[in-house]
């Protein structure tokens, strides 16, 4: 059966997935002699950098997800479907997805990353990773349900090892989750539970690497490291997670720590589909795309933002997978699909390096712009700034605001209900879009 | 294994179920000379009234619920526990819980109602109960996900079948309810769907008796009919649901109606909990209490709200199952137990009722007060203005505020995110608290 979208005589665009790349490009084909078809398995675009706000209890999760149909309100020659894609065909140039197949002129890759367990099978079943809606409710469940079942506990050893945090990977996502559980542990746990040992709760933050942040400066590492340890949180550095049974967590440098929750940020990997030659997939579970994103091999084939490897001088290893790459490549697709259509040269795409920002707590940032690196309250109210632009055009974004500024003159956290319970198996993100699977 | 409660020497009031009764009850005893322990499977009290709000995407379902640790944060000799009560044993003054035994003075069962489905097999499947703010989630995503599947559908008349309601029960939840997704359909389907017919969608509520709203008075019912049928629902009354195989529904007058979805407001039973004597069980699967809420047969086991079954000559069958006499039971229940522990008389209850009102859609709202009764835009005002003021106390009380302004000038709904899928099953309602089920 065929997916029922009304006839044009349009070249059609498929793309895969509603993060930032598929929906900027669906933004910059409005007007172009295209038609759009967008396909995410949720109805709903989920805005990532936020996601740790959710895991903390800062925010709602509807405050970062924007339905698609809204984004794309009577922009012409657009389609959305809600489906998921489980088979490319590029012999047929036709796609098969849960809800019928689907012919294509060009086919987009916006699928993203998910989890990377490496193929450990401890780490897969005990650590929870934070790359959808889904997920951060159910890390915001866990450090709530935490504090309940302690109560439970008599002797204070065991409290602890039921509150204490492991965070694995000191990357962004780590950072910026270890400074949030220490602000919702000292402003909003010590005071839920007086009768717990709060202050004596650890939270661990493991990074393999020499220094947090490694991809940013020296200095912004440094840093960040210092405002962790003001803020109570252990920073291990060249430390891999070597073994976790759920309960004790060996370090790759023969630490243990006993903790019962292992949160995951230490690594990510392309969402591939099946149907495309071996020879195109990448490091990374990734697409190896040419300067034009076009995968390797194929000529009506592309991939942006995290499932894409485009390698250049300044970045051997491909593209960092952020939002600003990814939007970038979106925005310079819009126009080689044109030209292609047009049989005109096509342009390679040049990254623009705007910066990057990491939050760490209330007044405590790290920021580095191409000409400048700030860290503290100016970078805090920089990061502030940056993510509230960044979130217009969502629906939400005056409760966003509401939120944070109640937040940060009260010390609390609205959104600190218990929605799925601890031995709840947190379902393995196979997620075929960046987006996320269902809460 | 004991639940965990610090020592006290004071007498021990557990009150089981966080809704509107046991917080009122736990919130009046503070300063009393008594240890209150309140228990509920969530770790946050439901605002009930504005659930159907969260079912038609207007509000999050964080505007309506709020954790209880927050309400009693600092009360002292407060224990809340998250858990469930699988059993009581009246001889020991003892409850099984998920968490373990424990011990009471004086019991307080505020546990609230269920769907009622008769027994019926058929309903108990395909029916969709809205009770829990996982309910809510559930008819939410029901009703945006029809539309997406709907899409897929090529012939007009199945597409209908996809996208047509029926609502059983003609009481304030299901005419809030059915205004409300009239409201959706002409305000968001339309603009979200325009392939779609929505404007031939059919919205069907069927009421058993010979009116709607039938604990209000004629005036008000007769308003609610009308009110509903511009806004375009077909009302059904004296009309039983007969039979529904999920396709087609029977009512009791011989009309057939093909519709994939059916909501239940038809009918509701209180929650009982094991090992009280089945005489203490009267009609609704309520407790028998008498005039001080102690339960039939027992002197320091009591009940409240809507679990209560409490007769008085105005009200032969109990009183009506709404917040209002839950909050004013738990207020005189405490001044009752502290005159019950001091062995002094206890006080007969006396419900004052301070008028009914229900929302059908912007502007059109049915109020009845003592004195007086009143319809249409000035009955809105006051339903408005009430639900605001009740929000009191609820932290999200300026974010509900805020999506009810945006909403109301935009026209718009903020919350349709589909977060569960169709064929998810919707977990029967077995709550052991009048709070909910975990989303």
């Amino acid at each position: 059966m065929e997916v029922n979208i009304p006839n044009s005589s349009l070249p059609r665009v498929v793309i895969v997935g509603s993060g930032f790349g598929g929906i900027q490009l669906a933004k910059s084909l409005k007007g172009k002699a295209f038609e759009v078809v967008l396909i995410d398995k949720n109805n709903y675009h989920t805005f990532l950098p936020l996601l740790y706000q959710v895991a903390t209890a800062g925010l709602e999760p509807d405050a970062i997800a924007e339905p698609v149909r809204e984004i794309f309100n009577g922009q012409p020659h657009f389609h959305f479907r809600m489906a998921e894609v489980l088979q490319i065909d590029p012999q047929q140039n036709e796609l098969n997805t849960t809800i019928g197949t689907l012919q294509y002129d060009y086919l987009v890759l916006a699928c993203g990353s998910q989890a990377n367990f490496y193929r450990n099978d401890e780490l897969t079943r005990h650590a929870l990773p934070m790359k959808t809606v889904r997920n951060a409710l159910a890390l915001r469940s866990r450090l709530l349900e935490n504090s309940e079942r302690a109560l439970e506990l008599s002797d204070k050893q065991q409290q602890l090892e039921q509150l204490n945090i492991i965070i694995a990977g000191g990357g962004p996502t780590g950072v910026e989750l270890a400074g949030a559980i220490a602000e919702l542990r000292d402003v909003v746990l010590t005071k839920d539970y007086p009768e717990l040992p709060i202050k004596h709760m650890k939270i661990h933050l493991v990074e393999g690497n020499n220094r947090l942040l490694k991809s940013m400066g020296e200095d912004s590492s440094r840093k960040a490291r210092q405002f962790l340890n003001q803020m109570g949180v252990t920073v291990h550095l060249n430390a891999l997670v070597q073994s976790y049974d759920g309960t004790v967590i060996t370090l790759s440098n023969g630490d243990m720590h006993a903790a019962r929750t292992l949160f995951w940020t230490a690594g990510v990997e392309g969402v591939i589909i099946p149907g495309l030659s071996p020879a195109s997939i990448g490091k990374g579970s990734r697409y190896v795309v040419n300067a034009f994103n076009q995968v390797a091999g194929y000529e009506n084939v592309f991939a942006i933002g995290d499932n894409a490897l485009q390698v250049f001088p300044d970045y051997p290893l491909g593209l960092p997978g952020l939002a600003p790459p990814s939007i970038q490549q979106g925005q310079w697709l819009a126009k080689n699909l044109v030209s292609l259509h047009q049989k005109q040269p096509l342009q390679p795409f040049r990254y623009a390096d705007k910066g990057v920002m990491a939050v760490i707590g209330r007044n405590r940032a790290v920021v580095e712009l191409p000409f400048w690196h700030t860290q503290g309250f100016i970078a805090w109210l920089l990061w502030m700034g940056v993510h509230l632009l960044l979130l217009v055009g969502f629906r939400n974004k005056a409760s966003t605001v509401l939120n944070w500024v109640v937040n940060y003159f009260s010390y609390s956290r609205a959104s600190r209900l218990i929605t799925r319970f601890q031995n709840t198996p947190v379902e393995s993100v196979t997620s075929v879009s960046g987006a996320s699977v269902p809460l």
